[in-house]
């Protein structure tokens, strides 16, 4: 693949942008109906692309860990499809009146809902995400190329044909859902810089992506994903409620952005709160890394270097930091975190606001786990990323985060004076 | 000035957000009145340094037009000192809480708009955009680190001088307000990429700056300011109001962004439309490249080539392109527009509908001119720029566009199951 053909997926991609911004919703969601349907009744053929993967992953020496992320089965099929039902099944946004005015020279200003246009989307992850994130873009009346990893190609190029199929089937412009299947570095270097026809690029995966696309990209990027959270235990605590929270978010899931990495203890409530937490990790065997106020309390536990503490671990472990107040314990979740999810304990109001206020971070909790940042936990309905940055989204992203808005303004003949 | 010293200054601006965080609006609105005061007041030290900017300026040979717009005066900086009383009248909006639910599991959900942290903004504009782009950044709670252009270096140095001792005297951090005073270019780009400590870039001024910000840039960028806006004169337009649209767009300021660059006009009614626009613009020695649609009716007038499309000309030029229907009228905008400015002149609502739908623009207008695409003229009180990505922000950006969101959430010891 050259990258004259990378400029015609592009091209193919915005042109389909005005059919798509006319279609109604019902048309869309019967769409998503109807490739849910095909992606059962063609399993077989995802299921031996599937297989093809499997084969070389297996030959590559893949552990089983990721050998299991890359498997697909009737079930896991089954639940791709269900995915885009549930989809289809929330409310449509776009077309959404979000302000209107007018002016004292008569013109008339609204605000309106617009589709973002051409979605890339550059993942690791599992075939799944291929089929969720089309569902997603589609839904929002945007075209998609989504440029999955190498390891689960068959797979995803097998999902894309099946996808394709289902919009042929209903006259709509297949080009809406297009994938790279090239695995050349070069080329997906030069997918992040297809700005003439790529309105938004969004990766999913690893911090070492993230950074590449970051590095690489002229499209605009939305950062997804890397989450250093930490749970700041005050010295007004309720310690069993810490304690439950700190257990929740450190093992209830340990490989994904928004588990506690860090623990930040009040010095007051050190001796108190430590070995009792220690007994609560204990059958989880989660590996304790502290600083010296906390080697005091407990003198076998590993000492923490200053890197732990700028580590997402996604293991069982967790660093732990005291400190002598809520200022200190600000400062340094400030300085390490990766402004994701922070979590406050106490029973002090006061110092719940100064930290709500202060940290600066995607989602701040006070007395909850760090592991509600999520899209289906806030209620969005859908998710297609954890976003890390500042502009355009913050945290859990659903269908709202994936449009634009234009301004369409009506006049009767108004000139600037 | 090192790459140190950047980093320094980027830690300096990062570590003043939890203060601003903190401010009152009264006390960020009394800042900036005492800021104006300033300004007024060391008015002489101002021009004595933009006095050794002109003379470099002069000995370099700059044009009159760019010595004008370099040039300050007592009344330009009371100017200067008036636009921060105005940005201090502006209501405030951070702390708004812009959405609140409740989860089912007792979940209180906030998501509540704060600053976008630090600022960064390279611009190459005249001297005023210093106080300018500090007030809208201080009004709502950035910190901002300023580039601007070298032939202002000294003028802008003084500004900023004035306006961190207004700072001082009231006890705020002035590390708030930092200017970047190296003009080697090694410098910018590796501004561009001090993504550790800025939250969000802002590129002010010609394709080319943005360009290169765009390519460089690992901040977030918003993209300001290009405009190759057209007008179409539908089958069904009011003649005399498009021949006042067009007079307006064009001729009204021709440097500017919404400044109409070029003119779709229907085959039907080419023959009625375009000699009375041609007598009508004939006053401003507008001059006139058309199709060949267009030589058919004006056959003096000069051809236009394939690259006048795509031509932002900032001058006193009309592009001019002859189509058989709305259809290719919009497949022509949307094919050669910068994503700015459009407008359709009709009395046909029908086909007013499809056009606002249809082009892919920040501000589409129905019989209008392109013109009032503006922050002041939307009724936003301030503007930052334009802009024409689809990112975050699009179109005229006022106050509310330099500031993300936070979600807060209150529990009582929730853990995820």
């Amino acid at each position: 693949m050259d990258m004259t053909d990378l400029q015609m997926m592009g091209k193919r991609a915005a042109s389909a942008k005005p059919f798509l911004q006319r279609m109604s919703q019902e048309e869309k969601d019967n769409a998503l109906h109807h490739g849910a349907e095909l992606l059962v009744q063609d399993a077989s053929e995802i299921l031996a692309a599937n297989e093809l993967d499997m084969e070389a992953a297996r030959k590559n020496g893949m552990s089983a860990g990721m050998l299991d992320r890359l498997k697909l089965t009737k079930e896991r099929i089954e639940a791709m499809a269900e995915g885009l039902r549930q989809i289809a099944a929330l409310p449509d946004c776009i077309g959404e009146i979000m302000e209107e005015f007018e002016r004292p020279n008569g013109l008339k200003i609204r605000k309106v809902r617009v589709p973002m246009g051409v979605i890339g989307m550059i993942y690791e992850a599992r075939p799944n995400v291929t089929a969720d994130a089309f569902g997603l873009c589609f839904k929002t009346g945007n075209a998609v190329i989504l440029k999955g990893g190498s390891d689960a190609l068959h797979s995803n190029a097998a999902v894309v044909r099946v996808l394709r199929r289902a919009l042929e089937d209903l006259h709509i412009p297949s080009d809406v859902l297009q994938l790279i299947e090239d695995t050349d570095r070069q080329v997906t270097v030069a997918f992040m810089k297809l700005k003439e026809y790529v309105d938004l690029l969004i990766p999913r995966g690893s911090a070492g992506l993230i950074r590449s696309v970051v590095e690489n990209s002229t499209i605009p990027v939305i950062e997804t994903g890397t989450g250093n959270c930490h749970v700041y235990v005050d010295r007004d605590a309720d310690l069993d409620m810490a304690a439950g929270i700190i257990y929740n978010a450190k093992t209830q899931r340990i490989g994904v952005c928004n588990a506690c990495e860090s623990l930040v203890v009040h010095r007051d409530v050190r001796e108190a709160f430590l070995p009792r937490l220690k007994e609560v990790l204990a059958p989880e065997n989660v590996e304790l890394r502290g600083d010296e106020g906390t080697l005091e309390i407990l003198p076998d536990c590993t000492p923490a270097a200053e890197a732990d503490f700028g580590t997402e671990y996604l293991d069982y472990i967790l660093s732990i930091k005291t400190v002598d107040s809520l200022d200190d314990a600000i400062s340094h979740i400030n300085k390490y975190n990766t402004k994701h999810s922070e979590c406050i304990v106490t029973e002090n109001a006061e110092a719940a606001e100064r930290f709500l206020n202060d940290i600066d971070a995607a989602c701040v909790y006070w007395n909850a786990s760090t592991r509600f940042t999520d899209g289906y936990e806030f209620g969005f309905g859908a998710e297609i990323g954890i976003s890390t940055q500042k502009l355009h989204a913050r945290g859990p992203m659903g269908l709202k985060e994936l449009t634009s808005y234009k301004y369409t303004i009506a006049g009767n003949g108004q000139v600037r004076k």
